[in-house]
């Protein structure tokens, strides 16, 4: 399985900068870095020095000096793959980094896949799959929550504890098919109590992790705010306006924004995810209305629920909406927005604040198009969702892949669990049993595809 | 002059990668590195450390974990700056580089000036300041031209040689200055003979260098090219080819064209410096006229001049007009263009072929439109100047701020030979034997002020 090639990439972020790194991993990376490199000390060579040291000298293609630049040497197996491997830090420019490159790739090695380095720390052993996609995660990560989950994953996070699970039901799976070879003489190898509590353990974990991706799902790619009101309010300007840019289409002409327009972005370390949609009001229009029926359905992927409401217009059905809307969401927060208080009545407006709010919501007064009062609708916002409160020991799944994974393994333990309490034939146990193995195994990597490793490394940066 | 603070700055280009230095340097940097680097063996700290050793650990801000990393340790005066530095490589998250960068800021370190790593190698006596300025020109240096006069330049190049006739100048000087002190005795300490031998070296050595300033800054500044004609022959159109992008005016009506716009490409690894310029015919029209002339100054700053003429038209303006032109410029090449080829009559093509050229003149057809032949017409520019034919020993000045010093340097040195064989007094001689140390010693550093190397780290970029 293991490509036993010589692979090498610029490790470092594209274009000039005051130093470059060029990474080689393979097991002729010291000798394929020896052809090139030069020493001010006569006859010394990168292969007789020691691991973890570094070596000033001159990358050389034949006579014509390339750079002086400082070697790094890494042995197997105490490098982050587990190979040889020789990190060149040369200068900055684009021009010598290709050179050096090409000299590598002159001298026998070969360019780095995305994320080769990393799928060879896997494969040699260096970290589990989990593990090594976490790498990616943390590399993206923008902001301290993400940050957080990735690196609590790169430090084995749940994985290891998962790991620890499948390894004692591995040893149920095996006892529960031994006892099939002595099908005729009913025979229990297997204690079905102890494996009744692992199996009732396994779930209680699984059920937590699962549970715990809404949140993880969150801090990765943003808190979804739906924002939703009556046509004309003010939606997309208050969008606009949070966004500080012209994505969405602002226009006086009722229903203009009849898609779904979503829109990430990153507000002071806190990411969120923001749909615009159609306004809500009776249309017979049959698009439009196909539009308004968007609408609702945001509301059930939002976290937050932006209401907007036009508190310069008469107040009663700006409070008939707050009750109707109400009745259409669960228990996200939900932020009433009175727009348009610059030209707003004062006795709207003190009506409105006395306007008893539930615990999950909030009221804000706005004026989108001045961006008056934005920072306190903003503040509103992160105190929806509270990332500061996840404990450094929290686990979080914020991976598709392992969502699913680990929902698939709950089913399968499901099964196992019922299976032993209604005494299923072993041979349907043991089968239920491998199931969970398989999906448990998928999380750590014991169990992978080629297909599954090409997925997960191809959107890695080259040089990873 | 030192300051004494540690700095630090993210070394390695801007954005995300797969990793990321951040570079330390100064007398508290390992144990600045310390207060934030947790080893995975206990206990250990890196101001135990041997110098030029790599390290695995953690990042900590407290208690939470920022980043696992390998950190390089380099001690003074055995690195780039001879302080004290360390390299934190870490994962190319932006996130990560930046809690880093403060992290460090927040435990003693201060964010590094741009070029003020290289700033204090120059004032630790790690480099000269020429040595200095050649690693911004190394990073800079997008093609092999650019990169090898960087790099010699870096080695040391003519500076070492400048410092070593600079330093027998300066004992001449002492000696000179010596006999003042016994004017009424009229001894002559400084050997007169030896002096303007010196002296005459010294012009040799500053006169070829000076000369050598032309071809070392069309190395890094591009190779200046003016492409002149009549209007509408499709200069403009010419030139967008080139550019493959749309930056000049391109119109039908005469005379459009009318400031000189500069376009820098690197055409395969060369770069030109093109000037569009206006139109030549006779014209009433003041701003157009303004324009010409300007065309014709143009004509005296190209290496390469290209002019473009319809053949479509009829021919003998266009055979004039090569008569013309060959009258107004010197020694640069001359290509001729015919341009619209493809709806020439058949007749003009071959009456132009027979046109007889002179050894500096070539002829290409093409047509700009259907951008045919553009290859043709690039090979006959790349020949016009031949970087290859540089030797590898061959010292030539691309610093616009070297050329300055040494041209005062060789005005100062011909008043020293003037001097010594009309006799003057030795107060005059020993003035402009100083004036050409100052010079000299402004290329090497040995003689700089804050002005001087504000102007010239500013350029750097941070990190470096």
């Amino acid at each position: 399985m293991l490509d036993q090639s010589t692979i090498c990439a610029i490790s470092t972020p594209p274009g000039i900068g005051g130093i470059a790194v060029i990474r080689l991993s393979g097991k002729e990376a010291i000798s394929i870095a020896d052809k090139i490199y030069q020493s001010p000390v006569n006859g010394k060579r990168l292969a007789d020095q020691k691991a973890n040291t570094l070596h000033f000298g001159d990358i050389k293609s034949g006579d014509v000096l390339i750079d002086e630049v400082v070697v790094s040497l890494f042995k197997a197996p105490h490098s982050f793959t587990g190979e040889e491997i020789v990190e060149i830090s040369c200068h900055g420019s684009v021009y010598v980094q290709q050179m050096i490159l090409q000299l590598l790739i002159s001298n026998g090695a070969r360019m780095a896949r995305p994320g080769e380095f990393t799928q060879r720390a896997f494969l040699n052993g260096k970290m589990d799959l989990s593990q090594a996609e976490a790498v990616a995660d943390l590399i993206a990560s923008g902001n301290a929550a993400a940050h957080k989950l990735a690196i609590s994953q790169m430090r084995g996070g749940f994985s290891r504890e998962i790991h620890q699970l499948r390894a004692e039901l591995l040893r149920f799976a095996a006892l529960v098919e031994l006892e099939l070879d002595f099908s005729e003489e009913d025979v229990e190898f297997a204690d079905r109590h102890a494996l009744i509590e692992l199996s009732t353990r396994i779930a209680s974990l699984l059920k937590k992790l699962t549970e715990s991706f809404r949140l993880g799902n969150v801090i990765k790619n943003g808190i979804p705010v739906a924002i939703i009101g009556e046509t004309n309010v003010g939606k997309s300007t208050l969008l606009n306006a949070l966004l500080n840019e012209d994505k969405a289409i602002v226009s006086d002409i009722h229903g203009t924004t009849r898609d779904v327009i979503e829109d990430v972005v990153n507000i002071s370390g806190t990411l969120f995810r923001f749909s615009d949609t159609a306004g809500i009001r009776e249309t017979t229009d049959v698009i439009e209305s196909m539009g308004i029926e968007r609408s609702y359905n945001q509301l059930d992927k939002a976290e937050i629920v932006l209401l907007v409401t036009d508190i310069s217009q008469s107040l009663q059905p700006i409070l008939d909406r707050i009750v109707k809307i109400r009745r259409k969401i669960g228990d996200q927060q939900l932020i009433i927005i009175a727009n348009k208080v610059d030209i707003a009545a004062d006795k709207s407006k003190s009506k409105l604040s006395e306007f008893p709010l539930l615990p999950n919501e909030a009221l804000v007064f706005i004026a989108a198009k001045s961006r008056a009062n934005l920072e306190e609708l903003i503040q509103s916002m992160k105190q929806a969702v509270d990332f500061d409160s996840i404990g450094p020991e929290e686990v979080i799944v914020s991976n598709v892949r392992h969502y699913e994974a680990l929902s698939l393994a709950f089913s399968a333990i499901e099964k196992v669990i019922e299976g032993l309490k209604t005494g299923i034939s072993g041979d349907f146990l043991a089968q239920d049993i491998r199931e969970c193995l398989h999906y448990l195994g998928e999380i750590t990597g014991e169990v992978s595809t080629d297909e599954i490793l090409g997925h997960i490394f191809k959107h890695f940066c080259i040089g990873k």
